[in-house]
């Protein structure tokens, strides 16, 4: 698929997906609403397959493939999440996965993706080294790469929780997603102009990476150099492919301190009582540090994931 | 009531808390059920209102009272959950509540407290002073005792967990629950008895506060001396009304190494995404080191609370 997913490409694709991924709560907590002034609801992705919203992407790229297309595997680098979606959608769909990782990346994702049963080709932790080391695989095996955010198939896969949420919630004022790469959000978005027209897309990033809100602003891709947050999911700058749909039916991009994103990072670990990765808690941020804004608001938001390190918590 | 509850007590507290309380959600894992080699069921009352089951106790206490009985309100000591949930049962009740705590209980739970509108009085961190304050406490204001565990109306409350249990789960081998001073175990062990006879019902303890298990062997109370363990929920020793009902209806009680609930906690933090006291995980812990015993059973537990200190966690 080579253009802008339609409507009927994401209802497809929940209907192709419903068997492989979890639908997830939609959570809401009193005292996190009188906290904001607001009315939230969570989407806990962090209870997705895998531990993040990067599963819904992966397996719609592994599912809508023919055979043919992957019957060499699929391959791609990736240090977080999207590796570990990579690898369980491949084992579903019943072919190879290789996954180029950095040699520093945590023993935990390491033994995550091979306990999926792909193969791990690890490689220097520089952007550079791990393409060509990635090119190399592919020349090898012939596996037929997936891009974590740059591919209209993750888009179209990570737009799911936006419509599960719409298929919930029928009052609602605001959605917003955190954004690094731009695919949960373009996806997210995409799901709110189809099917709830006039829905506002409000999108968070930490101010130490905010390659989108510039982006955003000036009209063309500004890629990052150097970002620096706690919200490790959030380093990428966006894609090719994301940052056109996010330009044309997100309303806003806010960019937020990082002691508000380990504040309601830490908000919703003590009163929701589950675990959250520091970039879920970007949106609830966004919303604390513009309270007047969000006042009285119906908002749902994305959590990404749960995947932490639980001996380097912020706190 | 002065008499061990009977089935139509619970059957009619279940009715008369349902809107005071959260029907909380029962969750499965896959990856702990391969880890285990059983399958599991997890209660969760760590997202029970104030984060703990003790809510369940104290709103019966609470509800069940005549007007009379709880006029002048209510007291306790606790520096717990407990303190927690009498508060905001009083508050439903519209009663005021008076809560004894130590000083040097930690200042997130004194806040809660007060959050819910409770008086707290402070006393020295003994037994002793908690209980001389508590009786002036009662003498000044006329309040009604309410306390934590050793109290027919509590036991029947917190039975109502198992309840809602056995109303989702028709198939099952084994219920557990941890025990400190029987609350939650004798109101488990009665639903059990009543609503499932045959079902199986087994307690957990830390072997560092392993005075249940003793009594238990040995046909009669002996109270623990300074028990040290890091299930600081579990710290108390049995109550008078609480142990006959667990030597007639618990069918075993195993005890469990420190090492073993720090291990357990981690797996539900990491493979669950969800935040647990350690006292939850107790009864994880000690099917993981009687793996044999458990193997291919179907296992429902209760989570007892949520209430941790993120800054003092013990990975």
């Amino acid at each position: 698929m080579e253009r802008i997913p339609l409507a009927e490409d994401l209802l497809e694709c929940r209907d192709l997906i419903r068997s492989w991924i979890h639908r997830t709560p939609l959570l809401s907590n009193r005292s996190l609403n009188t906290i904001s002034g607001a009315h939230l609801w969570f989407k806990c992705e962090n209870f997705q397959k895998v531990g993040a919203f990067k599963f819904r992407g992966a397996s719609n790229a592994l599912a809508s493939s023919s055979a043919e297309l992957v019957e060499n595997g699929v391959a791609t680098h990736s240090s977080g999440n999207h590796a570990q979606a990579v690898a369980l959608a491949a084992r579903i769909k019943g072919v190879p996965a290789y996954i180029v990782m950095p040699r520093n990346a945590p023993e935990v994702k390491k033994a995550a993706v091979k306990g999926y049963g792909a193969e791990v080709i690890f490689c220097e932790p520089t952007l550079e080294a791990r393409e060509s080391t990635l090119a190399e695989v592919v020349k090898r095996t012939g596996a037929h790469i997936v891009h974590p955010y740059d591919d209209y198939r993750i888009i179209t896969g990570q737009a799911t929780a936006a419509m599960e949420i719409l298929e919930t919630l029928e009052d609602l004022d605001i959605l917003m997603a955190p954004v690094g790469g731009g695919g949960l959000l373009s996806g997210t978005a995409l799901a709110a102009h189809y099917f709830r027209p006039g829905l506002q897309v409000i999108a968070a990033e930490p101010k130490g990476a905010d390659d989108a809100c510039r982006s955003f602003k000036a009209g063309k891709l500004i890629p990052s150099k150097n970002p620096q947050t706690i919200a490790d999911g959030l380093l990428t700058s966006l894609g090719q492919r994301n940052f056109p749909i996010i330009q044309q039916h997100v309303n806003e991009i806010l960019t937020v301190e990082e002691e508000s994103i380990v504040q309601a990072m830490r908000l919703i670990w003590e009163r929701m009582k589950i675990i959250i990765e520091p970039s879920c808690a970007v949106p609830l941020a966004a919303i604390l540090e513009n309270r007047e804004k969000f006042q009285g608001k119906k908002i749902a938001m994305i959590l990404t994931g749960g995947n932490v390190d639980l001996e380097k918590l912020p706190f």
